[in-house]
């Protein structure tokens, strides 16, 4: 029910704003007994970090994760481990930069939540957004690390929970050029090879031209067995859908293949099965790993779109606080795509998603 | 936390499978003083009902409805009201015929639940579906009745939620041409004149053939406040989202522009903000009315793609619930796009997410 | 969150008023493949039902529950067996008295919530007292026969939660003397042979002087595994509290030693431990069984105190709807004490927290 | 569903071990706009702080609270109001002694939770135990004070949450003499100035003896209106019950006339009501301010009771982890009577539901 809490079983309660003293996350639920230290948890803040690249914020920020609670050691177990109880994690605001913000303290910057947030609350911390901000993400991509720690201490290390951009502005990718491999290798986390060129001097002209433009984001789940998720409410792809759609900026959700399904017949949409070895093998993927709900132990395949940054340098129609026309001209230090940096985002909320509903399964099923 | 339950302070808790005597649901936290009877909620179980046209299974269900609690009327008040107690809504099951369910019992059809719900539960009522059929829906149709009763009522009577079918297979309708009144003089829901006649011709040669295909549906918000929703894992269209994904064979959602977004500009995709009046006017609707995760105050605008129907005559490779390779045909009476009978269960979703909202609201901020 | 609902992955939700046509509830999270039909649930609600003895109301109901969903049998499976939907259980209300209602309609009768109802809701359905009337609990009933089957299911057959009546009014049994076989044999579930004759007399001169009396009740569930509960807030005692409280006319719950506890030096109160057969054995049971929220192994014992019956027949001082000084004599069909039917109530909550608490645990840790 | 999370509408999240970095809590749901610094919280913290007299343990912690998200303040708005955002709290532990904890390392502490623990998680932080310490009912105090900010800034400045010990080990007030200033006076919040000197003298004996003493806690909440709760599982005084059961060493909740109420005929057990300057006024509150589940307007008066301090000096049996027999003795800091410092833990928890309570009936009422 909590507004800044996602997840049953396996919870992660958000906290912070863009340019209080700090942000974090409680996450509750989370089984005895798996080694976790902040080491862990580090390499997907590394990945979301702003400022590694021109093509993203360049908000300088550490992202030093800190992990106040739930875990233990001593002489005898030199590792920590996670005991059961909450674990607090936090992460401390550097970069808040001292700079005057009166031009957005009353003024609406279409796109953004500034006249939503008014509406509703009367009172906002303006300052980069306040809990609008992307900033809030860190908390989840850190939550997502102990989710991935989860998945694996159950289902062992073959699970992998990976993300990659298949649309950059009107760019698409060709997936039958797909390679996991490259995603790493470029700044777009894109999975071909061939696009990244193009890629690059688009959002090059984008950027230099203070504009901005929006993406697709693909998550695939890979070693999830057959039997997660619910038949109704507790829907796997329902939740999915849902955790893609807290992600800012976020306009879009689909499962396998997705609006592409509805120009379809049965005939082209069915995943046949066959026996290989005894077991069952789909012929396609078309379902994205999920029937009625429930997994088939297929990779489970998501996306999402992202719409353009707000934030663009020419000026935008709006309104005062207090009823005044104007326009807007949003400077600073923005992502011309905010898709990039949500990939890690995208892979960390599929991760708790499926951390909850492995525990969730296991309560009512008793078995993985 | 409940798989079968959905909402919060607006809580529906459904139950019952395709060939059980019955379905039905409770419905939690309504407001106590609202007048309801059973003809508040029939008719938009008649608009779902099966079998009204040739283009809808040609099941035979009534679907009425009797509300079990929840309400009171005595010779000073002759209108039943709710009394804030739990309104038990059930609907008896009349059509289940006797038919040997045998080919279904043992083998996986593809698309369906089957393998899935196998792999999870061990154990199914597969008559029918059981508990993964669409006919789950018109309990949501039932308490969707109600949220709208709820909306009108703190909210006016000029609130109306609206669904149209915007997509059939692959023929798309021109938004430019929309027209509400036309909605119902068609039996596909479909918002403008001109696509009629083809949708006509195309569903006709589809069905014939005992192929199937799949749609696009829009549901549209009107009258909705601004300030609905919340920030982070309580925003208004990660709810939507949700729901929407509960319902059968869907398989994207979209808010707004949705995917097209992710190709469009900053300034393309900005909806300026100019004063009407002395109120604020937004001059476009790219958003779908939500900021934020917060209502703007235009209007909600959301689609959902759903998949061909998976039930075709042609032979489909699949195996058995014992490990032997078989081929299945889907015979009996099925829709041959269950995205037509998704028109009121998406509009009923949608009131259901409006109305939870609309009770936390009040919670949280005291007033509308 | 929702008011008619708890537990969370069993989860009850109840529905219904005294003098509707039913009353029910929707059972979910019932692991699958365990067999159910109506004869595992009506014994408990027969043990329920009013009318069995002078001691209790002569209204006459039959109590018999219908399951409605979420269970399947086939000519494969003759006895049904649960699918892990949900299941529907409805029992009809048969004997509401057509009587005139006229004198509790607007006349707030102390002691019950008419008051504070109205002040809420502004509207209710007085007839037999609505959705305030003990009436509900049968629903309760019905779902803790449910939860005792998945204890056994999982635990086996050794699992027991047995109910018993401690104090009648100001009378208190001899905890020395306990007898579990004695509690079946006579009308007040009493566990001493010595005390029935006395409360017999007591609670005769009660009824005929149309007064009433409160009680104790004691459950103890034996067969609970170490390790059910949590730390703080998903405390085993707090959920057990919550569920007793919930039961109409409870005013009072202590686990273990309870209030005496107080009175205790930490020497007296210390459950020692000692080893018997390389098993921990403690040597005492003050803590009833829960440590820090959290099941040791040992019976867990818990007591709820039910006020005296607030119908009675001496005129009592109150207050009418619309503000009129006036006496209430509350006539009728009472149990001079509820709190002997509040023994199979206590019981089906206390089976009803074990059930939810054992899920839970086995979705965090894995095993039981 | 969170084992670490209480309230719906108000939510309460608390993390952090006893020999950790820091401790704290979420506060998610509160209403924007309402005045809040560290100086609203730390006041409460301090009445419950460690270390103020003889009687309660020696560690010295000053619980500075911070307040790191969900207030915010400018040049325009000098005091921080909240912002509707999640309010995170952070005391950190300055005074973890760096003691040898390897006599409780593998030794169970009878009547601690060292052994329930060990069974369901297999590890712990054992040092000052961990999770299990009351150290966690800090981060419930700061909760607390914010919700008392909640309930008047809706309810106004006469609302009020105070409470008093009634018992301390044996003795008892003498209700009659109840003096709400004298509970400030004395180190123990006994409300009767005639038995500080007794409490005073009996509690030096037990703890000179190494010995320990239970008490019992008598909570009330003035101010309250009628209205608040809901029938069934939301009950208000179940919610009460629920959230004194997590406080630890709690073995006993009782609400009004509680355990007493079961001895009484329902003639002395009637709370009589009269107009008064036409409104109602209770001739008696032996409900306890709550009748079905709902506040009736009078005051609210509930108590709990505290089980003798587990940790003593004198020698227990036990066994150690890995299954040894031995005698544990609990030298250290410890209080001799938890009940004392339990008085403002109690305070809070009822005001966090209190909050929780009035944001619940807000919503689904409309006003309150």
């Amino acid at each position: 029910m909590s507004h800044n809490s996602f997840g049953h079983l396996f919870r992660v309660t958000t906290w912070g704003e863009s340019h209080g003293p700090a942000l974090g996350c409680v996450v509750d639920g989370v089984p005895p007994g798996i080694q976790l230290t902040e080491a862990d948890i580090q390499p997907w803040l590394d990945k979301r970090r702003p400022g590694q690249s021109k093509f993203t914020t360049q908000r300088k920020e550490p992202d030093q994760v800190r992990i106040l609670s739930g875990t233990f050691s001593d002489d005898r177990l030199p590792t920590p481990v996670t005991t059961g109880t909450p674990i607090s994690l936090m992460i401390e605001n550097k970069d808040q930069r001292s700079k005057d913000y009166s031009d957005i303290r009353d003024t609406y910057r279409p796109g953004h939540a500034d006249f939503s947030y008014d509406a509703k609350y009367g009172v906002r911390d303006y300052r980069g957004g306040g809990r609008q901000s992307a900033r809030e993400t860190a908390a989840r991509v850190a939550a997502g690390a102990i989710a991935r720690k989860i998945l694996s201490h159950i289902l062992g290390p073959d699970t992998a929970i990976r993300g990659a951009l298949v649309q950059l502005g009107p760019h698409r990718i060709d997936p039958a050029q797909w390679d996991w491999d490259e995603v790493g290798r470029n700044p777009f986390w894109c999975p071909t090879a061939d696009a990244v060129n193009e890629w690059e001097s688009y959002l090059n002209s984008v950027r230099k031209a203070g504009s901005s433009c929006g993406a697709v984001i693909e998550v695939v789940a890979t070693g999830i067995p057959a039997g997660l998720g619910a038949p109704i409410y507790g829907k796997l792809d329902a939740d999915i859908a849902q955790a893609f759609m807290t992600i800012n900026a976020v306009k879009g959700v689909e499962i396998g293949n997705g609006f592409d399904a509805a120009a379809l017949s049965g005939e082209e949409n069915a995943d046949e099965i066959r026996l290989v070895d005894g077991a069952p093998r789909f012929g396609s993927n078309n379902a994205g790993g999920i029937l009625g709900g429930i997994s088939s132990g297929q990779d489970i395949v998501a996306r999402f779109a992202v719409k353009p940054t707000s934030s663009i340098l020419a000026p935008v129609k709006t309104i005062t606080k207090d009823g005044q026309e104007t326009d807007v001209v949003t400077k600073g230090r923005h992502d011309p795509c905010v898709g990039i940096r949500a990939v890690p985002v995208g892979e960390a909320m599929m991760a708790c998603v499926l951390a909850d509903h492995l525990l969730r399964h296991r309560g009512q099923i008793g078995t993985v």
